[in-house]
Parts: C-alpha cells; structure tokens; sequence
C-alpha cells in the first residue's frame, strides 16, 4: 500500500495506471461501515484509493472538529488488510481565501442544512477537491449520509464530473444502530437510548408494510418512540428531498435526527 | 466542424478523442481577440473545441444579458474557418436549485467582483462545468480579463483541475483600444472618449519605463487622463491581486474599469 501525504504523492502514485479506480473519501476513524465500501471498491475495480482527512470546512463553529475520533495506526491497518493500494492522508487541502463549492440554495440547506449551515459546501468543496485529485473511476458513499449523498450526486450531474456513484446499504450492529464514528461518544446508557432511532425507522417501515402510506401518521408514530430525545427531525422525502404527503414505495427515505446526551445521531431507511 | 447542441452530442463528438484537447469557452460574438485564441489552441492540440454559450450567472439584475451581442451565423462561420474540429453550442447548462462555484471571498469581491457582486460565482461556475464536460488538455484565455483569468487559474489549482490554462495577450484596434464584444454599443463619438483607457494605461507604462514605480503617483496620472469619463477603478496589484504601493516589474498589473456613455469598458496591461 502506497501512503501519499500530498498531492503530488498522490497524483505520481496513480498517474501510471491505466486500470479502473475505485474511491471511498472517509475522515478516519473506520469501522465496518467504510470496510464494507472499500470492499466493494475492491471487487469493481483494480486500483483501489481511500482518503482520510478530517475535513474542516464541513465542521461548523462549535462543533466537533477538534475532538473527532482520529485512529491512525488502526485506520492504516484496516486499508493494507483490504487491499486499499494507495492510501491519500494529506495534512491539509486548503490554503487561504479559496474558490468554494456552495450547496443548492434549497436542497443544500433543509434538514442536515438547516441543523449545520453550511455544513454541505464544506463537504462539496472537499468532495470536488478529491474528485480531481484522485479521478475516480467510481465513488463509494453509504447511504446512512442520505443527503449527502444526494446532494454529491447532483454535483456530480451538474457539473459533469467523470465518476460514477456507487450508494452503498448502511451498515449496522446486531441491534439495529447504524455504525458511526460518533458512536464511540456513547456511554452505555446513552447506547441504549440511541437505538430508539433505527427502533423509529424500523416502525416506520413496519406502518408502510402494512399499508400506512400518510407521512404525518408515519411521523407521528416516529415522534412518539422517540420521546424524550431531543429529536432535531422526522422527514419522509422523496429521493429529490421534497416533502412528500404520501409514501410512494420506491422513492422515499424517512430521515431522522436526533441528539443522545450531546452526541448527534443520525439515520434514515430508503423505502 | 462538429456542432454538438447537448452535453450528450458533446460527449459523443469527444470520447473517441485520444490527441490533445485545446479549448476556447466564449459567449459568442467573436472578434479578433478570440480568433487569436482559437489560432494558438489550433497550434498547440489535435483536437479544437469552442464554446459559445451567453451564460446568465454572470450577470446581475440590470445587466446587458438580454441585449448581449449574439452574431450566431458569423460566429460559425469563423469557428469553420479557424479549423475547429467541435463547436459546443448549448441552449442551456442549468436545471433548479444547483450546486454552484463561489469566488474566494476576498480576490472573488474586488474590483470587478466589487462592482459586480456574484459575477465571478457565475464565470467560475459555468466554467467548472465547461472543464468538466469539455475534459481540456489546454484551455485559452484572454489576458484583457485579467481577473477572470487569474480567479480561473486559482480554481484549477485549488481543486486540482487537470487542464493548463494558457493565457493570451489583449488583442488591440491599430489605434490600442482593446477589442471586446461590448464596443459594438459605442456610438463614434464615444469609440473616441473609449480610448481614453488604452491611453492611461499607455501612460502608466511610460512612468514606469521612466523610473516612476509609486502606485499613488501613477493612479493620480491616469485619472487625469481618464477624465472626465466615469471610472468606476484605477488599480494596481500584484499577481495575486494584492494592492502594493510600487510597481515590481514582472508582478505587475495595472487595471482600469470605466463607463463610456452607458457601455461598461475594462482594460488592463501586465508589467
């Protein structure tokens, strides 16, 4: 595994190929979700690239960019053992008063937009950024990060980019709780407490199979397991991230926030 | 000649393509500046691409977008006659609610960022998705706007665009006024007074060949010649587009924006 630490580390490890490349942007702290990614990279393509920067712009003031779990030594380990063959772990990849991506107006700033402004532009901007540095054949991104992989893909068709999405299904512990890095903010309590999320989503589907399709009585239904978290929202969109009135099974997600302690959770089911 | 109406057609006209692409994004209305451009992109790559597309995020309420010059027939006729292999002619480039570029916050809002607030955001946008789409080995751009070319330059280095932009001299009428698609508003009495800014410019450049380097002496010269037209800046910067207080040979460009009757004139030369 070749480690690039600049740039032009990375662009001379991959000038040469001529196989297709595989790509998963991660901020470090991996766990099996990101193991999943990277396996799939694997298996499509022959040169497989992943990334880990903790990226600044996507933090907003106040949030937790300084304490985010940074695992190095595990997180190499993790990409030799999964045949990753170039790993990018540049130290930074800005400079001052830089040309930015900014997220659509709308779309950009509901739900994870509105809770995090700005939040969207920042992960756009490193997202572009990579996307030429790296010029990926394909992209993995999972689904837990729903809007954001949403929003990716539309930058992706709007501005043409040469790489092909690849969502993949997120991944989770025995008990139903969608793996994050930030889980390892949750004390044992608050680990319970934070299963009352995926326990919302799963009753959400359960009321879809059973032929509940009115959003407002899936939300309510939602609200009422998830008391008395501090829930930041229930949404039910359709894969364009409108508001949506009714359930149409093929194109919805039903998206959730919410804070466990001061540890904010998030998860979604894609119907 | 090649004339692809859709990113699609474009695609289909490029994906064969194995020389070296040499690229020309305009908005139509080509005049000699842009047959130089298109000349040196023709010696330079095997393959010649020209965009004409009047893009609308460039320009502001109250701006000339309706009224802008468009000479289609003409327009083709010298594309053929230059030897362009692909002419891009795109009715559209923009759905709803995009993702769009932003300007750096602070070389993106001076000078003509700050009499045209949000221009940049547009000429980067569009240009980001013409790189993108186009895929250039060599984009050519004209030196008259200097900023544009210098913001350009920087976005291809902070997203690590794989294309070498190449900047071209301004293209001068044999009496210096620089060629620009907007002349055609001027009235003859007004082709006259636009001289006026080549002239402040010429005489900047006679003060520094004369050992005359402070900045504050040479903008006081060329207000007193751009009188009584009414300019909307003189500046001198650097290469970065900081304001300096003495001109340093080879980092040097002088900048002038005046309006001529309502017709909105911009000049530059690079010391």
């Amino acid at each position: 595994m070749i480690i690039a630490r600049t740039l032009t580390q990375l662009r001379e490890a991959l000038d040469g190929v001529s196989e297709s490349i595989g790509f998963v942007p991660t901020m470090g702290a991996l766990h099996s979700g990101h193991r999943t990614l990277i396996e799939t990279a694997r298996n499509e393509n022959g040169c497989v690239v992943v990334s880990i920067y903790v990226n600044p712009t996507q933090f907003l003031a106040g949030e937790d960019l300084s304490s985010y779990p940074r695992k190095e030594e595990a997180d190499f380990k993790i990409c030799e053992l999964s045949g990753v063959d170039v790993l990018f772990y540049p130290q930074t990849l800005y400079g001052t008063d830089e040309v930015s991506v900014k997220a659509p107006d709308i779309r950009g700033y509901i739900l994870e937009g509105a809770s995090r402004p700005g939040h969207f532009d920042g992960v756009l901007t490193v997202v572009m950024k990579l996307f030429n540095s790296v010029r990926p054949t394909r992209a993995y991104f999972g689904k837990k990060d729903a809007q954001q992989l949403a929003l990716i893909t539309q930058m992706v068709e709007n501005f043409g980019i040469p790489v092909a999405i690849r969502p993949q299904e997120t991944v989770r512990e025995s008990d139903g709780l969608a793996l994050s890095s930030r889980n390892v903010y949750l004390n044992p309590s608050q680990r319970q407490e934070a299963l009352k999320l995926s326990c919302a989503l799963k009753e959400s589907t359960k009321l879809v199979m059973g032929g509940v399709l009115s959003t407002a009585t899936i939300t309510e239904a939602m609200y009422a397991i998830l008391e008395p978290l501090e829930v930041e929202y229930v949404a039910i969109v359709n894969r364009a991230f409108e508001a949506i009135s009714e359930v149409v099974v093929g194109d919805t997600i039903v998206l959730v926030a919410a804070r466990v302690g001061t540890t904010r959770l998030i998860d979604n089911v894609w119907m």
